[in-house]
């Protein structure tokens, strides 16, 4: 009878489950569309009525649930104020699982996730010290020290995509100007894109898209076919990175810092040179001793591995 | 028979010890000065001959000692290139103490010492998540997240001092350019001061003092009178610090900073409009949550408390 977490990924767009072993195996994945989802009773609902059937067929044991969400908050198992999500203020989430399951139930926010998830299953088996930074739309970034996913006072440790780089610069989603995030993530990196365009007309093949409809995967694509505008973007923005990475290395001293998210999928064009901006801008002592990589889970369903490894990480942090 | 433990804090002027209780009681202190000393032989030798006469004569059982250094480092046991120190390169602290007072013996950097002391019998007793920063000659940080100190995955954790706050500012002693420490330290105020004076000629008590020979103690006494001068510097640097502390309080999620060393003894003058600062810079969700306070433990001799709980909240951590 094998023994299974329900990991659930909360997002925007998408609900996606599944069913994980501890090694790490997905007995059964599947999603639901978001939008479509009124309440989190009726989320839990409907995902015991696509789940129970399976668990009796097949003879799993549900063990526990691991919830990742955007701003859910570890210490009150509550979403709070989550603004791309369809139930709006401090929604509860912990105790309506655990009644609807009758199973433990853990939630964090998806950074937290995914950093779990790279303890448990990916690139930060071996390491104690580490920051997943997850760059898509905002940037998102979960942290371990000395073995221990950290929350901090309040469950809202690991905001880094909003620590100040410009006090003038871009407009945040936050209500401050010049984060990281409208620099360093996918959206910001797009946005350099719009301010850019205008300078290399003829000689990026971006300019054949309208400037308001380039994204980051379009820049990815066409750096990694040498576009000579995409390739300073993605300079520009890993030198931003790079600096920031330097500040969080002197107070923190991390092993590596593991890059996930629609920006991590350009890989080398974007650890190599926010490596080497990170270095020129350390201190003698931590120069060259911290690693940037790419998430080792950065194929498809891979958040609903980091939501189940909470669940599986934070047991094993008990027993 | 009193259980003690030698706390040692050694410093580029005096090397400060003490017989520390569990509960905090110091039964015995004294100083050697740090020029005397030649190596860590001769500074274990003479601490023992100073030492074993006191512990027969009062009964007390020395349970083990605790170091507080500049650059120790408590992964290696190791002072790592003091600047400030007579001993040069990497100088094994452990096993030499070790050897000479047959008990064990953990060593901590200076700020980490500190962080220590607050945890245990300063103001951060009952405190999971914070950071004790020592305003002196430079800035030094030691922070506990989770209830633990963190060293991070090299012992370099805590380096807050040299986070980059102006890339074309003052130069640093670790060859960089404008570190946080060169502003908003007891040195970094008394540049300012030189900086500002010519422009407050007479109307400033400051103005009576040669440009080079102001220091933080000048200035925190004509800020405690009100002088305009004095209390723009302390505003100017307050600004700085708090920019600073809400970039870690957006990746950390502290309870509170914990301001120690020179510069925390004007109090209010700097912690009020830090704190100002720092919340002007915060995003709605940290605002108002952290604290900023001073340390309990500014009187004299308070280092040696931090190193001697160095080791009795290891003890307590192990057990």
């Amino acid at each position: 009878m094998a023994s299974v977490v329900l990991g659930i990924d909360i997002g925007g767009t998408n609900i996606e489950y599944g069913l994980i072993t501890k090694e790490g195996e997905n007995l059964y994945s599947s999603f639901l569309k978001t939008e479509s989802i009124e309440s989190i009773e009726e989320l839990a609902q409907n995902l015991k009525e696509e789940i129970s059937p399976i668990l009796k067929k097949e003879k799993y044991k549900l063990h526990g649930i691991g919830i990742g969400a955007p701003k859910g908050n570890y210490l009150t198992g509550c979403i709070e104020f989550a603004a791309n999500l369809p139930w709006k203020g401090v929604v509860e989430i912990n105790p309506i699982f655990e009644e609807v399951f009758g199973v433990a139930t853990i939630l964090t926010n998806d950074a937290n996730a995914a950093a779990y998830g790279e303890k448990m299953y990916g690139v930060a088996k071996e390491m104690k010290n580490f920051m997943v930074i997850t760059l898509g739309t905002g940037i998102g970034t979960g942290f371990f020290m000395n073995g221990q996913l950290q929350h901090g006072s309040h469950g809202n440790a690991g905001e880094m995509g909003h620590i100040t780089i410009d006090p003038l610069g871009r407009e945040c989603g936050c209500g401050r100007l010049g984060c990281l995030e409208r620099y360093a993530s996918a959206t910001g990196i797009a946005l350099s894109a719009r301010e850019k365009i205008e300078f290399y007309k003829g000689s990026s093949s971006l300019s054949k898209i309208a400037p308001s409809d380039i994204t980051a995967k379009n820049i990815t694509i066409a750096a990694k076919k040498g576009d000579p505008l995409a390739l300073e973007l993605f300079d520009d923005t890993s030198k931003i990175l790079g600096k920031a990475l330097a500040n969080i290395t002197t107070v923190l001293d991390l092993e590596a810092f593991v890059f996930a998210g629609g920006l991590a999928k350009a890989k080398r064009i974007i650890t190599e040179p926010t490596k080497r901006y990170m270095d020129e801008n350390l201190m003698e002592d931590f120069k060259s001793k911290v690693q940037i990589v790419c998430s080792s889970l950065l194929a498809e369903n891979s958040a609903i591995f980091g939501a189940a490894a909470l669940y599986w990480n934070e047991e094993k942090g008990n027993s």
